[in-house]
């Protein structure tokens, strides 16, 4: 048993299933381990960030710690992107990143670079393994950390050598259990405050996000909610939001700063649950990183690593809230899309063909204010979305969502722009088979960006307006579907797009749709 | 004026010419300031890799800096792995990394992180403008830095609101001249211990890189090499080697270190020019980090920083070198290429259809160990390798070396894995009617770990070996060309390579041919 070998072993043993790769001669030793064992499933992207997506797709989806297998700096760097939004998001993801031989590194060959500082721009927790002893220990330490106190990003360096040399006879292995995440329990003060805080209050709010967005959140969040009159509201962008008639539907907090003031004014206290205190994405001009009223008092009880869930029940039992909750979406008669394709007919049709238990990721942009409204009373789904905002995340999060989801349809609805930065993705959808429809908002612009240079002032046309601009040339997402062995069509009508989703959900397998609009 | 024209004119008046650049909300103000100010010229990249494997291969063919602009931390990290090869091959670039609005950013919006941190994995020198005042100082700091006193990365980071802000009336511009590297002159001492250590040598070695493979290097390397009887050897990935019938063509070095060890263990003495001490570029096992013999003497003239091509000029004149050197190619009837389609036959048909004074980039991986050898005798052409070793940098570079240097025919040639990081470079050369040749080796896997997953005793069947194959689903590079933009078409033979290199080099703008074989 090598190094390596006790690194896939040890992972393993702490929960690890399934390794998102893009290997390179640093992590030889790795690549063969994963051979011999049979323990993980190997999952191979062309480009890091979509095995970095993945993982975090995979993480939210499965609830388990994924791990992502990088080249040195710069594998580690192309990763970094999505593992943005994997820390944003709370995803648990263990980076093994393969390094130098120790006797050549001090040598500075080419390849070298400073692998913990790129790692210090994602990760919580880095660490470069020192001994062949403690590599087993480092794993299993990884996998600790990703979960704990909060889910995020552990990046474990591993030199060449390590992996390499072979563990002494009757080495001890670590005896790790499958690492779970550390709960800590809700404090009484806290709940306490907060009750009082909710009871006072004229019109309290609780603005729930984080992982707090599933099924039991979303439900005990409501059965709180109704105890004390308050309203619910979702973050931005939440991770992993359960929807299904029966269910409540949250609105979302607005993108722009005047929408989520908009939303936030009328209530004098705010109970944040699992989402950090609302803070607008971006800053402009010489506003206010402020997004509530004067005066608005703001609680995070959960603060400090108290498990949201716990946090959550603790408040419903000092309420006494009842067990059952009486908002809930019902089955609604989705309209029939027609008129011309545009966001809003697109999601439409989207949401009247939704397979049963479909997972929709959404990487729309300025396309996507109509999906989550669209959704509702759709058939029973989960919608993800990205907390992280760094660009290029949907193709690869429905990849690795595909992956720990077997069986269902996974929905990736993603800007023209957004897929061009991971669209490597396909590949992968197409190697192992995912159930993975692509569907692709073709405006031919960044138009999110042409909002904010009117925004800033500059014109949109022009030497250097032109850099919003995708029209030219035209950008033909049929083909790349085809180049990736990705099933793919253009529509540019409601009807295509009728037929091309039927199409695309009756057929086991990947196929991207890119729809012509704007 | 605001922020960011002051940073557009002062960059400008610092030498600063184009800007490639994958921008996002946080840099809308210096998109609008490049509009304005037409001084730039804006390359749009559909990914940050493109952009800063652009500025590498810009800089490299144009001896200018290129600036880069990128979206916040993610930006940056996309941008690293060809900012890595940058630093590598000494090539002058600046980043604009645009941030949070300073009032926002301590309230930690989703898309904050560490930039700082990122940039420090491939920048020498890192500064965020903290006053409107200072900011375009900083910009000519930044050329200034990225220039000297050896060129490589540096990052500025420009929080938005200063960007933004407008500076007072009567507000001094720095008053730069374009910036220079800074030339330092060849110490006396050195360069008599150099001699003496030359004429002492009983078979001396020049070990030439960095930017003296250039025509001035190679010229003065060789008069030196012909008057103390040494031999002149490459380093391994040259950064801009000019080739032409004239010139001397040295070897370079071996790229595996039993290859560099034979060409170095017949020398006593190896003075380094330009390339740093030969080093392997992976550890084996218990291998040593030496590649010379034991015994020989090594001396780097221009260490702590002597402007390279003085020392060669100084050697020179110390050892009254003639003034016209001997060693030449001559003009060679190259080979008629025939039989199968592979890397050499391949090799044979470019060098025979070469366009006078082509710029070739060679990312080929195991398919490049054909290309040097079989353009020698070739018409006039630059040749371009990758020091760095950082995969995806082919048609980046190939695309910036286009944007440098209009009228002279770009060819790209690019092992199928590599390519398929940042392929996104087609569609920057379909928008700027780039005159590239994109040729890609389409051998359906990453050969090079195959070799390497062989060497560490793997097996390259079965799960884990997936690692290292590409072939499932086989990648159409025709239909991914055309998905961008470009032409494409895929060869099965070399007749037909010689149809498509005859047609791609006569038809103006991008096209790529597949070459399927292995």
């Amino acid at each position: 048993m090598n190094g390596a070998d006790a690194l896939i072993s040890a992972s393993h043993a702490a929960g690890i299933e399934v390794c998102f790769a893009n290997p390179g001669t640093t992590e030889m030793a790795m690549v063969d381990a994963i051979t011999r064992s049979k323990k993980l499933r190997p999952v191979l992207a062309l480009f890091e960030g979509v095995a970095s997506g993945a993982a975090d797709g995979y993480a939210r989806v499965s609830g388990k710690v994924a791990s992502v297998m990088l080249h040195l700096g710069p594998g580690l760097a192309n990763a970094t992107a999505n593992l943005h939004n994997a820390r944003r998001s709370q995803s648990p993801v263990v980076n093994w990143v393969g390094d130098h031989t120790t006797w050549l590194l001090p040598h500075d060959p080419p390849l070298a670079s400073d692998i913990a500082a790129i790692a210090r721009g994602s990760s919580k927790w880095v660490r470069t393994t020192g001994t062949l002893a403690q590599l087993p220990f480092d794993a299993v330490a990884a996998v600790e950390a990703a979960l704990s106190p909060e889910p995020g990003v552990a990046t474990l360096i591993l030199p060449a050598d390590l992996q390499e040399a072979a563990l002494p006879a009757g080495y001890l292995m670590p005896t790790a259990l499958p690492a779970r995440p550390l709960v800590r329990a809700p404090n009484p003060e806290t709940i306490a405050a907060t009750v009082r805080l909710l009871r006072e209050a004229k019109s309290p709010l609780l603005f729930v996000g984080g992982t707090a967005t599933d099924r039991k959140g979303l439900v005990d969040a409501t059965r709180l909610a109704e105890a004390v009159s308050a309203k619910v509201l979702f973050e931005q962008f939440p991770r992993y939001v359960r929807r299904e008639p029966g269910l409540p539907s949250p609105e979302k907090l607005g993108y722009l700063p005047f929408q989520a003031r908009a939303q936030l004014s009328a209530h004098d206290v705010v109970v944040v649950l699992g989402a950090g205190t609302p803070v607008p994405f971006f800053g402009y001009g010489n506003d206010s990183p402020s997004l509530t009223a004067e005066g608005t008092r703001v609680i995070e009880p959960a603060a400090g690593g108290a498990d949201v869930h716990a946090v959550l029940a603790a408040l419903c039992d000092a309420v006494s809230a009842k067990a059952a909750h009486q908002a809930a979406v019902g089955t609604v008669e989705l309209p029939e899309p027609d008129g011309p394709l545009q966001p809003q007919s697109i999601c439409q049709a989207i949401a009247k063909q939704l397979p049963e238990n479909a997972i929709v990721v959404d990487e729309g942009i300025t396309s996507s204010l109509a999906l989550y409204p669209a959704l509702t009373g759709a058939r029973p789904h989960d919608y993800i979305a990205c907390k992280g905002g760094s660009i290029g995340y949907g193709t690869p999060v429905a990849t690795g969502a595909a992956v720990a989801a077997r069986g269902r349809r996974v929905i990736a609805y993603v800007g023209d722009g957004s897929a061009l930065y991971t669209l490597q993705s396909l590949w992968t959808q197409a190697r192992e088979g995912l159930d993975v429809t692509t569907i692709i908002l073709a405006n031919d612009k960044y138009a999110v960006l042409q909002m904010e240079l009117m925004r800033a002032g500059g014109a949109i046309e022009g030497p250097g307006a032109d850099l919003t601009e995708l029209g030219r040339p035209s950008l033909d997402f049929e083909h790349l579907a085809k180049g990736y062995g990705v099933p793919g069509r253009t529509v540019r009508d409601v009807s295509a797009l009728n037929v091309a989703l039927r199409q695309s959900f009756a057929t086991p397998g990947p196929s991207l749709i890119s729809c012509a609009f704007g």
